[in-house]
């Protein structure tokens, strides 16, 4: 939006662009997305508008966290499998008995995120990072696609 | 996009179309919406953007999971039984011991979904699906509003 | 749109509007933002479109729920804690037993969420309430950045 104008203020929209971040996970766990979602932003001469994220997988997902300490990662990580627990009895095993809990994971997580966008930069709250979570056992490459809807810088 | 646009590219955005998709449940579990999405979308004009699905009820959710082993649908139903017990003890149960496990389903899961758009049709891994969750006992007929936003085809 | 625009006809997008809200909670539990939200619409002159809430926040998060009885939010309040329990033993403890819990349940409800707008209102259904749920001890002033894209009134 213009510096003049007041929050609340209606102003352009008129642009979009598409991009496909591909990550390469190392296992179950937490990759922070953010620097690179900013660096495309700024690349596309996005101005204001929305970002969306979405995961193109169903054992994988995404969430808005924590990026200062190390370890609330780890607890989440924990958390989840308190939820969906390798050893629970399951009909679906034939990929692993890694699989399922994936799935569940991902269902209590978010496949698709929306982000609002201010002067080419995702609108984040100072301890906010955008995560891709990891929930199969092995490394994986990962495919999200992201989307800009607004107006250019 | 124009089939010449590079993917960052900054394009037009100047259309949206909306609709109400009406789906008949026949008690707990998983109805898949994508072919009927993808169909209006086809009949709507519609080119590159974003859908937003909305689901109008607090006891019916969305998920996006995987659409070829149906054994992993009904892991991820007793996934949430196990997350929301009906023998748990609840205030709210003048609905029926149903109904507070479909309240706290709903939350676990999406009330919200944006979906990319390419070409006329949403941009899904291979194996995903986009899913009606029904969490009460009974049928019931459920409203999921449709909205489309980006260029026209 | 019009009003004789049939559901589904392609119609204009070409604004944007955004707001910053700033609630007061008092500890656990949930604030309603549905008339705050649908009075902002209306100020800012939206007409249809889509609203998109972001929490600024890693432990406090957003959820559509029924509004007609109260028991709901606290069997729902309840459901977070058996998910998140404050008893369980996490890494992350320097910030107080109710930290860690508020992340978990951040991360299984919502960060962000799409809801339709028409003629500058919510779509929501008959009980369908937005909420912000407070997941720290404490009170905490919490911010929900709004944005809305569309069509003006």
């Amino acid at each position: 939006m213009p510096d003049n104008a007041r929050a609340g203020d209606l102003t352009a929209v008129n642009v979009q662009a598409r991009h496909m971040l591909e990550v390469e996970t190392s296992g179950p766990g937490f990759t922070d997305l953010t620097r690179e979602i900013d660096g495309w932003l700024a690349s596309s001469g996005a101005g204001e508008g929305i970002v969306t994220l979405f995961v193109m997988h169903t054992s994988a997902s995404l969430t808005i966290q924590e990026n200062a300490d190390p370890d609330v990662l780890r607890d989440l990580g924990d958390a989840l499998e308190r939820i969906a627990p390798y050893d629970q009895s399951y009909r679906h095993g034939i990929e692993g008995p890694d699989d399922m809990p994936a799935h569940i994971k991902s269902m209590v997580t978010s496949t698709s995120l929306s982000i609002p966008v201010e002067r080419g930069r995702l609108v984040l709250g100072t301890w906010q990072g955008v995560y891709l979570i990891e929930h199969r056992a092995r490394p994986h490459r990962r495919r999200i696609a992201v989307h800009f809807m607004g107006s250019s810088a």
